[in-house]
């Protein structure tokens, strides 16, 4: 459902910025986490900030314009660098890497620090959705059910401590599934503490949109 | 719900970490931004990562320790400086400031750029998920129900572009709230677009836990 055309690049740049913009946003990371924490004095605060918005003025002396969110090589490959849950060129994504389970199923796993805290000491219940909201989504596609979310509900059932999670999403059963090939019902789960409990559970319908059955139909036949 | 000696500071304290502090973190979020969309040479971007990483050490050299999620002045006033959604220090969040409608519900509004982008030029379903989650917690706090999020049901009806949106919620109709005074159905939904048009509904249902109604009542008998 995205053009790989209008966001192409040679492949040589995309794996320079992959690799080098890559480790510059994990840098980034630790740098959104000791902000939220620091306490050295306003002085050497603002002292901080005017260097910060130098380096932000280095980095756009040259920078892509439109959505960046998705990037593709010259294979067609897709990269969402700037996707806010799997983007490695994101700071605000912990990132996880969504991973097959041979059964059918995806997982991730990652670990949240005090950049995701809502209640003291746990996780938001909004980054426990954002992260399944992605997750379900990475698992319809998955399963061939490729589509967008069209529903999602989330039961909390303990709260997440800040610390390891683990990310599981699967088909629903069959029998839960509709009759149309493009909807797919996702089950789906967040897991967290030490001893990895379940802690959310997630329940997603995602549907691909009547234009983009359209073009695969076209792109089928052409 | 919050023990605000657990994360009491001085006031002037306080207020020169929310004010330079908040000041810090609006420049990464400047930062975050430029890092997805810089394409400057691969020794530019190691400069940068490596000045970066001196900077964090320069805040770290006098950091609190423990949960920062949440703040207190001397009034008890708590302030989520950390807080993913609304923390003026978390460069991860908009940041969004709740208010009150007059009318018994809330709303915010903020403007959401590439870094929050999952479809290309769109915003990430997760994130309309992670705001709607924390708007209707604090409406929920606002018509005197507040709770933990319980369940959370989003209805994705369009897509939502990168920009301008505003978030709305307020206690659901009062046949269907539950007896118990501790619970409550709370409804929100998400505007976006240039004519702030109906893109995400949401129902979320809230509970106080028991052991925080217990402290409530022994709050009211001390």
């Amino acid at each position: 459902v995205i053009d790989p055309a209008l966001h192409q690049m040679p492949d040589e740049e995309f794996d320079r910025l992959t690799d080098h913009g890559g480790r510059l946003a994990q840098s980034v990371r630790g740098l959104v986490a000791a902000v939220i924490r620091s306490a050295v004095s306003s002085d050497e605060l603002d002292a901080v900030r005017r260097e910060v918005e130098a380096l932000t003025a280095r980095l756009q002396a040259e920078e892509v314009s439109g959505s960046v969110g998705i990037q593709a090589n010259s294979a067609g490959q897709l990269r969402a660098w700037g996707n806010p849950v799997i983007g490695i060129r994101n700071a605000l994504a912990p990132p996880i890497k969504v991973e097959l389970d041979g059964k059918g199923g995806v997982w991730a796993e990652c670990v949240l620090g005090g950049q995701y805290e809502g209640p003291p000491g746990h996780v938001h219940g909004g980054i426990s959705s954002l992260l399944l909201d992605h997750v379900l989504g990475e698992g319809a596609h998955a399963a061939g059910r490729s589509g967008m979310t069209a529903s999602l509900t989330l039961t909390y059932r303990k709260a997440v401590p800040l610390g390891p999670v683990r990310l599981e999403a699967e088909l629903a059963p069959a029998d839960q599934q509709p009759a149309e090939p493009y909807k797919a019902v996702m089950h789906g789960r967040l897991l967290g503490g030490p001893d990895l409990h379940l802690c959310v559970e997630a329940e997603g319908f995602f549907v691909l949109p009547k234009w983009a059955r359209d073009r695969q139909a076209a792109d089928e036949v052409s």
